[in-house]
């Protein structure tokens, strides 16, 4: 099996750099080009020229950030891939992306999947993600290998845009549990609790939960080095609404959310991580609240 | 160390048990007269006749549901307990109730502790729940015997009143959680995902969480048992608002929960366990929305 990455960012790099790890990557590329280069020459890999340099590819794996970029990169690789090959889509898009995506690569008989990711950085750095795929299944065993090195668990959640579907639903619970850790430890800032003690003890109840774990403590630091951009959540949260509301939906967690992440981008926390939102909980209430 | 117990509802009941099943339980009692003399046959102690049957007791343990409840009962032990004896209030009430509870027993030389409870009934049952303190490190010295017998892990947060602070907390991340794991489920079921692919594929990712681990699969087959009802959420967002409000902070995720609660039990579902905001999810969105 030979591998290609398109996509080399928080998440795309460290996933990269477990498929060469497992002597599986031949060539990677990258919107900004002396990232590519720079990882290709760390990793003893090609750095892709033109996308020709993918068309000895079995799997190709996408990690870009909108709907536009996914249709720019399949309609080049529809050029070049041979029949039999798969397009892995592991980027957030809407389900009509991901449609349109299969729809071109298949006249060429090549295969796609939509396959978005959750785990954070952490979980792309470890080679501990959740992968939701959507598409054919002998299509998934033909990616499996390459999914396996960086997936803790694979789960084939049914046709094409079954993994956004998935991915969306995982996109409400990770903007609510945002904001509900952010304004309760904000609360608990101002009720003078000590966060080493706090912290521990709200993970050892029903309040528990993966970014009270993870982001927790750094946001009561002030640290919002991404993780997860304020600019990404909102762009996701975009694309959950239309689905919610698509399928006849209020969405009143989801809403609040984006409203919140569209302000934190506005007040210059767009490259921040998600747990910025912090910034917004603690300002305090005006009498119009 | 000879322990009593007051309150033997969802959480008090098995907390009774593994009292009693460490050797520690001499008494109980409970608001409706029958339930405290099963548990007692049960358990092998006494059901109080009346609060003197506790003037032997090192330590008494209440779970009660309101403020007023706590401070009914709190007068009436002040009466009978001896000097040295502590009285632990696993409720969640107020800061002040705390505090007020506190002031009285400390004026007869009886110690009191704020130990609100998190883990939901699992928790209970199993002994594993995490328990909050607020009050005096000696008196928690006194009641940790008693204390471990339920207790995964028991933080001394502060002085009084710091472990309801800390329960304010945890409740709302506990109530935001549930509006992100409620509206996300609802969403997945209109997009039609398989349950038993969608809950392990979340939980495998950055939107893991307690809730969804314990009752994501029942509230899709319509299970609502209790668990914790929701007019005692509503009741805790209560405190909750107070105390957002008093420190100068918005509070928008307990805002939007306790209206969902307050609606629930208008609804019919008071004694419903919080999963059947589910219900609430479900509902189309109207022209208005």
């Amino acid at each position: 099996m030979k591998a290609g990455f398109i996509g080399l960012g928080a998440m795309g790099a460290p996933m990269a750099g477990h498929l060469a790890a497992k002597g599986l990557l031949a060539v990677v590329d990258n919107r900004t080009r002396n990232k590519a280069d720079a990882l290709a020459a760390q990793l003893g890999v090609l750095a892709a020229a033109t996308h020709s340099d993918f068309a000895g590819c079995d799997v190709v794996a996408l990690c870009v950030p909108r709907d536009e970029d996914l249709a720019g990169q399949v309609t080049a690789l529809a050029e070049v891939l041979r029949p039999g090959s798969v397009v892995v889509d592991h980027s957030t898009v809407s389900v009509a992306a991901a449609r349109s995506a299969q729809a071109l690569l298949s006249a060429r008989g090549i295969g796609f999947l939509d396959a978005p990711v959750s785990g954070g950085v952490e979980g792309a750095r470890n080679g501990k993600l959740s992968v939701m795929v959507g598409g054919d299944a002998a299509d998934l065993e033909i990616a499996r290998p390459a999914l396996e090195a960086y997936a803790a668990r694979i789960t084939h959640m049914g046709g094409t845009g079954s993994g956004q579907a998935t991915k969306a639903v995982n996109q409400v619970l990770v903007a609510g549990i945002n904001e509900a850790v952010c304004e309760g430890l904000a609360l608990g800032e101002r009720l003078g609790l000590d966060p080493a003690r706090l912290i521990p003890t709200l993970m050892a109840g029903a309040a528990s939960n993966w970014f009270l774990d993870k982001r927790g403590a750094t946001m009561l630091q002030g640290q919002f080095a991404p993780g997860f951009k304020c600019s990404h959540m909102a762009k996701d949260l975009g694309i959950v609404q239309a689905m919610a509301r698509e399928a006849g939906l209020r969405s009143p967690v989801v809403d609040m959310a984006r409203a919140d992440y569209e302000q934190l981008s506005l007040r210059g926390e767009a490259d921040s991580d998600t747990s910025a939102l912090i910034l917004l909980k603690r300002m305090p209430a005006t009498r119009d609240d």
